[in-house]
């Protein structure tokens, strides 16, 4: 039977589903829910998945959401090519990179992409410019590993390149708004504040697939 | 070389780790830190562990930190028991289970843990309340999965079981506190509240080691 993945435009979380079966090489049905028409929230997909989220994966009968849950079920039945590391020391920092974006730069990232997208809370600067400060030591970090290597760990990409891209692809994004630009935000241009950053953004754009995995809306 | 585990008493996190530990049977040599004395920051465990966070875990010349980062590697290093999963579908679920106590419970809990632990933010008793309706949501579901088997996922204690273990403790011991009582969390007594959840923690409780791992501010 085939995976069947359901998933919204523009969630970095789903996405990371989408880059990870593209690497894998494996085909899977599309499911676009449309949140705006309540597609979420409608009963069949609430039997899926009870909190009404994104991404949701289904696998012949077996069915699981959370996004790095998706990835490691997926790493596990499909294991080529290894995504979760190849030693324990790997797997160890893959989970390091990972457990950081999401304990540091998601929260951070939350209090500026929010704002912007949806207007309420614009008028809290000190707030949005703290976590301003503090997405870009994360970046900073994540520039730093970059300078010395290709990929976040070891010699290949893995689930750490994966789970932080499409993170990173959405802070740019809400950095590039209109209502950004009096935040001052020091995240663009990116080539100038965080250019080994840049070189691994377009190292994963040019992975096959990676076209397939483009949020639909943001191409308009 | 021995397995050094840098903690903090008290900290949920070094908890998971102090308990996957014992549950593989490891010996590890304690490395705790004093907060109250700044140990955290100091210049060599900064070395360790630039953040100054608890644990970190030293395994000959590897250093890894964030708890579930360390308690995948030594889950791979030390793979007896498998503490994620047996199977494909089984690693899915487990940390399908982690990533909703990351997602869910631990945001609503600290908001619920700082003010009654601190005092700080007593007063916003809306914002409180909102988290502790979220957090007995999320028991809810927990205690809906231990009233079918005795673990989270599976037949046997896997790392789901250690991750949100030290996070329900967390929130008892705050709903314990004087600071708590007039807010009603409606948490405790946990045999009435969660029944399921209050028999789960006793599985936990009698492990080997176990008291090995409880934090040793709590027992005076």
């Amino acid at each position: 039977m085939a995976i069947e993945l359901y998933w919204g435009s523009g969630s970095p979380f789903a996405w990371r589903v989408m880059l990870t079966l593209e690497v894998k090489g494996l085909k899977y049905e599309s499911k676009l829910l449309e949140f705006s028409k309540g597609e979420n929230k409608a009963p069949a997909y609430l039997q899926l998945n009870p909190r009404g989220k994104v991404p949701t994966l289904k696998d012949g009968d077996f069915v699981v959401y959370e996004s790095l849950a998706i990835m490691n079920y997926l790493d596990r039945k499909y294991p080529d090519p290894p995504l979760f590391g190849r030693t324990a020391e790997e797997a160890g920092l893959i989970w390091r990179a990972i457990c950081e974006c999401e304990s540091y730069l998601i929260p951070a990232g939350d209090k500026v992409v929010r704002p912007v997208f949806f207007g309420k809370g614009l008028d809290k600067i000190d707030e949005i410019q703290q976590a301003a400060e503090t997405i870009r030591h994360e970046l900073k970090t994540v520039d730093g590993i970059l300078a010395t290597g290709s990929w976040l760990v070891g010699r290949q990409i893995s689930a750490a390149d994966i789970a932080v891209f499409p993170l990173v692809q959405l802070l740019l994004r809400a950095a590039s708004k209109e209502s950004a630009q009096a935040l001052n935000l020091g995240l663009i241009p990116l080539a100038q504040t965080f250019p080994n950053i840049a070189n691994w953004l377009g190292r994963i754009e040019a992975l096959p697939g990676y076209e397939r995995t483009y949020p639909p809306h943001w191409k308009s």
